[in-house]
């Protein structure tokens, strides 16, 4: 795969991807049509839209719920109101466009769609994966700017919520805190249903926050993000409630040390399991590499998680101006568990980090 | 189709739609599982796993990250952690099972998904659509109550945001309150984005929230929902800032009387066609049809956007135990847009409104 030319536009850089194979691409992500149609903010979670790209033209197929804010968007495409279904009006797209024969994500697509886009759109039909998303996972200066900002969000409420902490307190106040806090200091939204896990639920992974309340001792797990101009940030910092136990400090230790190894030895090329392994080994070292059960990290933009991944299993490499998380945990079900995580981007010469909030064992 | 038995579980009332055809069924909608497992708060939304229902067994496979809050949780299915990938895992519990057959949900499984279902499960495959979603159409007396004080929320949270609207806000200013103080009153979390769409913006149904900030004379249409135990509300009001003109007095006029038309004609048994017809004949008889672009409403649950349908190509019929809303509008490029909307119970001699603020103009 050659490298994409940043000095093209996005539709451009996909039209530079299709072939004889799939000369045209059906977009149903509305992720991925944020994307290339540069409008990052642009439709809500319900839009249903599709852009079809061809060699020469786009078109953006909405339902009149969407069409008068699309036309007055001045995007760089045809603006097709749906007549009928959406898929009689892309097969009238496609018909238009002399399409034989076209790319459709199956990422996304579901089978039932699938099931009617092959009913009512007659040209051959090729699933395709991650066209777009190769073009996503090297983020252009103004969208590296748009993370930074966001992890600046989640920095500076870190911060405040510092202060905010003590015994008592439900998981579910300390997440209303942490994202009243993030929208106050300019975030769309949270990246995600903030993460607060106390004591032996931080041994959760993915705990979500609940009514347990913190207690002195407890280890407390947030892990959270801002959403800024459509674009994502996520980090986690797990602080302790009084005087850490020397088994807390150990664990903590052994967290920050992985993941220091991580973000030392990052480099552009090195592929996700290359990564991930950078923090597997060092808890492999000290016998605790089983209590890391998840990936190390994952690509953040558009999509909280988008590619690169960085797993045991991740062949793809991290290129320059990759933008991801390095996120190891160690969990210990009773105990509790500790994960330490920072958003970076790939320079030619290493990362840089993006979250900027103190690592060093918080005792509140 | 029979009317689900709601003495039984709600497992039972699955397998009672099973058959020759349909066997087992592979549940992957993260929604249906949390129905199914009777746990609707538990599992965030990056849950990838699978609920696998035969006639005698229920497993829930489920990856790493997940596997210890779900054994603790003592559902009543077993847990399979996820050895190898997914859907390995999923080909040793059907094998497990005797499995030959089985449906998979095709309205939620991606293409790619299904493509890798059928390279590692070697059984037939048969796209199944709306099991569990009819079951979930039809909701029992705890799920109203949790919809009820959902839908109560919504309307504390408008009462108060009357008093904090004025001239000079933005509308994000407006939603980032309508969220909190949904938050402090009880809610999980906003149902979805909180659209708030002053003047003009209010002609575009689905417009979010940006940075136009209210002018006296400005219509302020206001969608949003509370999330309580898992359960969503969704209600939407138009107020006018200041004096209403003629013009805005006479469209409010006309969309409350077209959702007072259909508040009025609901019965059990009417279709989903038939129920957005009453407020399309009102439109119709003032030439306005052309400016009523969406559905009339949808169902409302573990989901905000559920069945039943109720729009112009709606065949399914509203039965007892229903909820859904009832959110007629019309829109006008330039000058803006009304809608009203309320959710709904269906009881045998017609609807039982949960959302209760009033309707009559607001001018501010």
């Amino acid at each position: 795969m050659t490298k994409p030319d940043l000095g093209l536009g996005r539709l451009e850089r996909l039209r530079a991807l299709l072939s004889a194979e799939v000369p045209a691409l059906i977009v149903n992500s509305v992720a991925n049509i944020r994307y290339l149609l540069e409008a990052p903010t642009m439709f809500d979670d319900d839009f249903g839209g599709i852009l079809l790209v061809t060699e020469k033209t786009a078109a953006l197929i909405v339902d009149s719920r969407y069409s008068g804010q699309t036309k007055e968007a001045d995007l760089d495409c045809e603006v097709e109101p749906v007549v009928g279904s959406l898929w009689e009006t892309l097969a009238k797209a496609a018909k238009r466009s002399k399409l034989r024969r076209a790319g459709f994500e199956s990422r996304y697509l579901t089978v039932a769609q699938w099931q009617q886009l092959t009913k009512d759109v007659p040209i051959e039909l090729v699933p395709a994966k991650d066209l777009v998303e190769q073009l996503r996972a090297v983020k252009e200066a103004s969208e590296i700017d748009c993370l930074a900002k966001a992890a600046r969000i989640a920095d500076e409420v870190f911060n405040e919520i510092l202060n905010f902490l003590g015994p008592g307190l439900s998981e579910r106040e300390v997440a209303l805190e942490i994202d009243f806090k993030m929208r106050r200091a300019g975030a769309e939204k949270s990246s995600f249903a903030t993460i607060v896990a106390t004591g032996p639920n931080s041994a959760y992974p993915h705990a979500g926050a609940g009514s347990r309340r913190t207690q002195l001792g407890d280890l407390i797990k947030m892990d959270f993000g801002a959403v800024y101009e459509g674009y994502h940030s996520d980090m986690t910092r797990t602080v302790v409630l009084g005087a850490a136990t020397d088994r807390q400090r150990h664990v903590y230790a052994a967290v920050l040390e992985a993941q220091t190894a991580v973000l030392d030895g990052l480099r552009p090329g090195l592929t996700g399991a290359e990564a991930d392994a950078l923090a597997r080994n060092v808890f492999e070292s000290i016998g605790m590499a089983k209590n890391f059960g998840h990936n190390l990290g994952h690509g953040v933009g558009l999509e909280v998680h988008e590619s690169p991944i960085l797993g045991q299993k991740s062949e793809g490499r991290l290129d320059v101006g990759a933008v991801f998380t390095v996120e190891p945990g160690l969990y210990f079900p009773g105990f509790g568990g500790v994960r330490i995580e920072d958003m970076v981007v790939m320079r030619e010469n290493g990362i840089q980090i993006l979250t900027n909030s103190a690592k060093q064992l918080v005792e509140l």
